[in-house]
């Protein structure tokens, strides 16, 4: 069983009501994989970094059981930089600097290796790109799923709506599925992007949880309510990763387990947002992961009377 | 087993996106008390109109089992009135009216009949007048619940302090737990209010659901997500009685019954928000009170295995 993840792996510079950090090591597929590795080995990891990525976290992610046979190591470039502020809400964000560095040139290549994989998670990045991975693999993954973000609404919406047609799953936030739709209404605008071909859409609302909609079914995941949420930084990547992990470690992709599967994710962003950047989960282990599993079990149970 | 019901009767003319009223009924003691009602008799109501008060509009809530020896009734004066725009968010809004007219005069007194109920649900009013209700009750109800909003914290700040030492349940919603506290986070939020006095702290969070905190225990409740949210107006109201109207008919006030509670009452704020004013309110049936339970069931049931 194995998981493909292509996105970015890259440096942040994070300022927050609560402090800020130098560059730090960031990118989607670092923290997918952070999370997803948890759950099942190999993570092959699709990327591009340039001479300045760290070794040490390579061999961290290597000793995770994360194939790195996919990334790029661009020899006379830096490796992607973005650097922002959040605002107190923590949900919106100014971007002070993005540097893309080496991922102008991002051209993902699959490795022979990871042909046959059974699981796709495409992380935000341009659509097209996410459209060339899905047409290298010889054989279509049981499940792809999708990650993208306004950016790509407002300036490769056609290309999108392209790759839309060929995956699974879409994730994306409240006001991406509102832009993407043209609807306010949520539950509106999962009606119209499910006819743009995905089966299945989380609709992500950071610290109000997270919204699966699958036909005319619905769950609602909530978030654990945290006393401090230090730096939201790549929780929604570090969802995604525990979901598709969930999702592969089970081998079931059924709508039931999909609801087990955005608990993980979201008990695993839970821990994301604790510290800055993937500090916090270098640290955590099965263990924590499973006392944090309760208490959303604990957060959302309640007995029903009929009257 | 009774509930006394302290809030306004009254009219309002409501703008919101999707259509305007005239004046219609509305005031935080009639929701409540169209929720309560499907739970238990009597709802005894506190309440001031003036002389444009519908009679029907009375007959229909005593046809319910709502008792209104409470209710003053002014022959030269008009109700309460209040008019407002919301935004197309739906959580947000403007005042374009108030006209207190009644209201200025209330000062509620409770009626011989109505001694001895042993639950209080004292809407949203000024906290002076909130205390003076408890202070006429010979023996202290089982279970007394609070509404306030952010208007008393900037007039009245001392005299609320001073009432919510003698609740048993505070319901805000998150920006008034926020400048209740002066704390940005709900958890933080929520520790700092529960040494205020109230043993258990509701946060309503409109579409976002509402979270119930009691010591070291948290609780979320999802809200359903809705194609068409028509008109919020009374929904926190709606949402509180029918949270205080499933306690007062099981006669268990226990955190574990407290859920279910706020299951119920969110159940019921679902329905409210479907139609102008109290409209849907008086459509429902206990069928589809049921079955909408059974909705918020299924909205959050979620199998956890461990890793």
């Amino acid at each position: 069983m194995s998981v493909i993840v292509v996105g970015t792996m890259a440096f942040d510079a994070i300022e927050t009501p609560f402090g800020k950090t130098e560059k730090i090591v960031g990118g989607s597929a670092t923290y997918v994989a952070y999370a997803a590795s948890n759950f099942l080995k190999p993570v092959q990891q699709v990327s591009i970094v340039g001479y300045d990525f760290p070794g040490e976290e390579m061999d961290e992610l290597k000793s995770r059981g994360v194939q790195l046979d996919g990334v790029e190591i661009v020899k006379d470039k830096k490796s992607f930089f973005w650097s922002g502020r959040y605002h107190m809400d923590m949900n919106t964000r100014d971007t002070l600097i993005t540097d893309l560095n080496v991922l102008a040139d991002f051209n993902p290549q699959i490795p022979e290796s990871y042909q046959g994989a059974e699981f796709l998670m495409l992380g935000n990045l341009m659509p097209k790109l996410q459209k060339s991975v899905i047409e290298q693999l010889r054989e279509r993954p049981k499940l792809i799923v999708l990650d993208t973000m306004n950016f790509w609404m407002e300036t490769a919406l056609d290309d999108l709506k392209e790759v839309l047609k060929m995956v699974d799953v879409l994730m994306v936030n409240d006001a991406e599925a509102r832009e993407l739709s043209h609807e306010f209404s949520l539950v509106k605008a999962a009606k119209k992007i499910l006819l743009m071909g995905p089966k299945y859409l989380i609709i992500k609302k950071g610290e109000h949880g997270a919204l699966l909609f699958h036909g005319d079914e619905v769950f609602y995941a909530p978030a654990l309510p945290l006393e401090d949420v230090f730096d939201p930084t790549g929780a929604g990547d570090t969802f995604a990763g525990g979901f598709i992990g969930h999702l592969a470690r089970t081998k079931d992709v059924s709508f039931e387990n999909m609801k087990t599967a955005i608990i993980v994710g979201s008990a695993l962003a839970s821990f994301c947002v604790e510290k800055f950047g993937p500090e916090r989960m270098r640290e955590i282990t099965k263990d924590d992961i499973d006392k944090r599993l309760m208490q959303f079990q604990e957060l959302v149970s309640f007995d029903i009377e009929l009257v």
